[in-house]
Parts: structure tokens; C-alpha cells; sequence
């Protein structure tokens, strides 16, 4: 099967235009999308990235935005906006993108995900805005006050291998991440929230991929709901979700940071701040979701 | 002039369909749009919220949230995203608005605003995404580790009327408003920005309308960039503003915080939170801006 070549800039040392799926990470094979027109894209949306029955809203922004970076003259999400309309599946789905404006620094485009229902008729999945730009020239002065998260070293935290329930009784999902949770915001993984809105950990993919742009889409989502750690049980499925790329993240794992200050009338806000292995604030985000109370 | 009466909700006493507009806010009389068809809407762009040349970005977010609440079956904004894709001048100008979905608590829909260039060709000024629902039905449990921003009683706080240059001498903006800076993030204006990315005010309109949903999308925006207090002169554009309204405000002044934690490579965000008189968190932004170092 050929991909884009767009698909692979990871893999410098392996770069042709017939690479097959066999060198592929999980991710970029997952993630990957095969252009049918401009504009149009279709993709195989995997259960490999799913929490329950539904799949992960990161993994889903992921897909929709190598779309969306292949519609654009610019390759790197700057900022990119979810709203999520309906539950994605695994299997088929076509990425509809539109260029709003082409800048000499930013453009900005839209993107839907549809899927076909059991009645024959497309149905929206997630709605798309967003800017791209290219990171490589987003160079200067950086006066960052914000720290990176204290957290025990990655063989100090809990990873799927410490599940009392064997490594394999997560979400599908994990297996795909090298997720390692920082032991002071597990208390509710033994019935025992802190019930503070704080989720934090160290991660990767679990095949060693490095990280990019593209995979701190996916990483911005990827933790366990901070409403767990606040005593709250069940889905908290998400209504919208903003990310900004502020950096090409550096080799190695990512520490990522969750907060919920405000949880109120059956929403709460998720912040989160991504930091790679140089100590750079690469991603910042925040998303709205459903939570119930009670 | 008619005026739609979705318009002038806060104005119970007076309501009928055939309200002047002398008996309109200003932020109300500057915000109101006509609908031309279903999804179109005209309206006339005030050069009373200007900075400098540019139009504030909330104030335009303010009057595009307008007009999509009323193509949309709910009527308050709760997440909305304003991509900023050209500068806005005051005058005419027409939004677009199209129903992506339209769900039993939640509807989601995008907007572009659109003005007529020199050449007599339409360019796109800005695109929303938003999802709205109802305020009136969000209730229930509140669980907010936030504090309300400590600040100086209003009197104690700095107001146009303080500026050495005279209550006129600054943006024309700051004549709708009743904007009361705490002095801790005043010294950009004497010189001696304290290099903190800080900024906060107790915050009303000029003529004592009080706040509703959609003056928070103007509210977020209203403030001196923080880049101010961080040492830069200087526009600040805004790429990318995304507002979360969590509550409708209590009537009285609104507190406004901002806070930037990362200036790097040309950009920062800007993180602000709203309070009202009532001591609820109402709303949670954030924008991605551009910022000139050096």
C-alpha cells in the first residue's frame, strides 16, 4: 500500500515513496490518511485506540489534522479546535477539508470527520478549525514562567504493568502508550481519590516512536480523566478541545500535566500542559466536557 | 429601526417588538445584527471598540456569537473559537452562519464574518466554531478549587479617569467601558511593567449594563495584553480565541484575570478567568496571540 511520503518525515533513514505499512509506528499507521481528491481524504479508524466502546477523542484529532496539514501549505497545527458532534467507530471515515485562508505565516482551515450510518447516510462525526504554520521557524526569545510537573522518575510511577489486574485489563488504548502515572494522582485506581482535579504522567508510544506535532494531538487526551482523581466515576466524554503547539518537540518521553479547576453544572474544563525531554513547554490545551456528578 | 427582540432580552421592562435604539447599551446597540435570510445576517461594525485602528477581537466575537445564537436552536454560547483571519474595520460587515448539528442539550455551529474589500470582492475576516446550549438548564453540583483574583476594591484601582493624559487619552474602546485596573499590573503604564505575564480588573460597561453571556465573549478581550506588564510595546493580535461560558453572571462588575505563562518563538497565550459578583467562575478563555520580542 503507498502512503504520502508527508506521513513519514519521522523516519528520515527509511524515507522512499513505497514504504510499507511493516516500518510504520501504530501511530503514523493508525493515524494515516490516503488522499481519494483534493480536499478529501479517507482513513481506517482503528479500535486499537479505544477507551470502552468509543474511540479516543486525541487519537481522532490526530487523524483529522495530518488531513487537514495535507489540505494546507502549512505542515504543523498551531492552534486546532474539536467539537465533538457524535461517538466515532472503528472502520471507515472520510475527512472533508477546506482551506478559510492561506497567509504567508498561518493558514487556517476546517475539517469534518464523517461516517456512514446503518441508513446509507453520512453522519458528522467532529467538526475542525484551525491554523497552521511550520515550526521551524518559530525560533527567538522564550520567557517561559510556567515549570515543568514534579513527578517521581518514570520508573517511580505506575505503568499498565503495575495493574493489579493483570497488564492487559486497561483500555485498548493503553496498549499502544508507555504511560506512566504519577503515583500521587493514582489514588483512584484503589478507591481512594485525592479528590484533587490532577492527573499527571510521563508518556510515549509504546513502540518507542518519538513524538511530533501530530502525536501531541493525541497526547493532550491520552491520561485518565482528572474527574476520577475528583471522585467522579463513568464516561466524560468531550465537548470540545483546543490545543496550540508552541514547539517541535525534542526525542524522548513527554511529561503531561492535567487540571480541573471548575466543575460546575455537569461540565468541567481539563487543562493541559505538555513538556518534552529538553524541558520546553511544546503543547498547551484545554478541553469542555461532560461529567456526571453523583 | 426594528430590531430582532432576542436582542434585548436584559431589558425586560421596556421590551416590546419596536424598541429605538435609544433605549439600547451601546454594547447591545454595537452587537445587534439583522437577519437578511435564515443563516445571513448584516450588521454595522462600531468604531467605538476600537484599538488604534484594529476592532477588538471580543467585541466582533460578541457580535458573530449573536448572530449565530440566532441561527442556532439554543441560545448561549458555551464553547466558541474565533480564528482571526484579517483585520476588521468599522462599517458594515455580514456574517454567515451554518447549523453543523443540532443536539437535545447541545447544537454546534460555525460563522464567518465577511466584509467588502476596495476591489468590491468579499474577504473573511474571522471563522467561529461554537457549540451552545442553555445556561438556564445548567445547574447543579459546584466543585471550583479556583480563587476569585485577589484585587484592591474598585475605588482602590486605577481607572481611565486616572490616566495623567486624560480620561479620553486612551483606546477608544475604553469609553464603553467601566474598566478598573488593580495597581499591582498597572506599571506598563508608568514605565515599569512589573515583568510578570499578569493582568487583572474589576470590569463593567460604561453605562452600567449588566453582563450577560454574551458580553463575557467581549469581557475575555477587554483587557491591556499582559504582554504590557512582560516589558513589550506593541501590537498583540489575536490568532486564536477560545471562550468557555460556565455560568450566566450575576448583575454587577465582573473580575477578569489574565495570566501568560509562555512567551516563545513570537507567540503567547493568554489565559483568562471571569468571575462575577456572586463569586462564581462564568467564564474560562484562552487566546493564542502574537507577540513582537525586542
Amino acid at each position: 500500500m503507498r502512503l504520502p511520503v508527508s506521513n513519514f518525515s519521522v523516519y528520515g533513514a527509511h524515507m522512499s515513496d513505497t514504504i510499507s505499512e511493516a516500518t510504520l509506528s501504530e501511530f503514523d499507521r493508525d493515524t494515516s490518511v490516503r488522499q481519494r481528491e483534493p480536499g478529501v481524504h479517507d482513513t481506517d479508524l482503528s479500535q486499537g485506540w479505544a477507551i470502552g466502546h468509543a474511540l479516543n477523542g486525541g487519537y481522532l484529532l490526530a487523524t483529522l489534522g495530518r488531513a487537514l496539514g495535507e489540505t494546507l501549505p502549512h505542515p504543523d497545527p498551531f492552534t486546532i479546535t474539536a467539537h465533538y458532534l457524535s461517538a466515532t467507530t472503528h472502520g471507515p471515515a472520510v475527512i472533508r477539508s477546506e482551506v478559510v485562508r492561506t497567509g504567508r505565516t498561518l493558514s487556517t482551515g476546517t475539517a469534518g470527520l464523517f461516517q456512514t450510518g446503518a441508513d446509507g447516510r453520512e453522519v458528522e462525526r467532529i467538526r475542525v478549525l484551525a491554523s497552521y504554520g511550520d515550526l521551524d521557524t518559530v525560533t527567538g526569545d522564550v520567557r517561559t514562567s510556567a515549570e515543568p510537573p514534579a513527578m517521581p522518575p518514570p520508573g517511580q510511577c505506575f505503568s499498565a504493568r503495575d495493574n493489579p489486574a493483570g497488564p492487559d485489563a486497561g483500555p485498548e488504548m493503553g496498549k499502544r502508550l508507555d504511560l506512566r502515572l504519577d503515583p500521587a494522582t493514582c489514588g483512584w485506581a484503589v478507591g481512594a481519590p485525592s479528590g484533587r482535579g490532577e492527573m499527571r504522567a510521563w508518556l510515549g508510544l509504546a513502540d518507542a516512536r518519538d513524538p511530533d506535532p501530530m502525536s501531541l494531538l493525541m497526547a493532550v487526551d491520552a491520561l485518565p480523566p482528572t474527574a476520577f482523581e475528583m471522585g467522579l466515576s463513568g464516561w466524560v466524554p468531550t465537548v470540545e478541545l483546543t490545543v496550540h503547539v508552541r514547539a517541535r518537540p525534542a526525542p524522548g518521553l513527554l511529561r503531561v500535566s492535567v487540571t480541573t479547576v471548575n466543575l460546575a453544572g455537569g461540565f468541567l474544563e481539563e487543562d493541559v500542559e505538555v513538556w518534552d525531554s529538553a524541558d520546553r513547554l511544546v503543547a498547551q490545551s484545554r478541553q469542555l466536557a461532560r461529567a456526571k456528578v453523583g
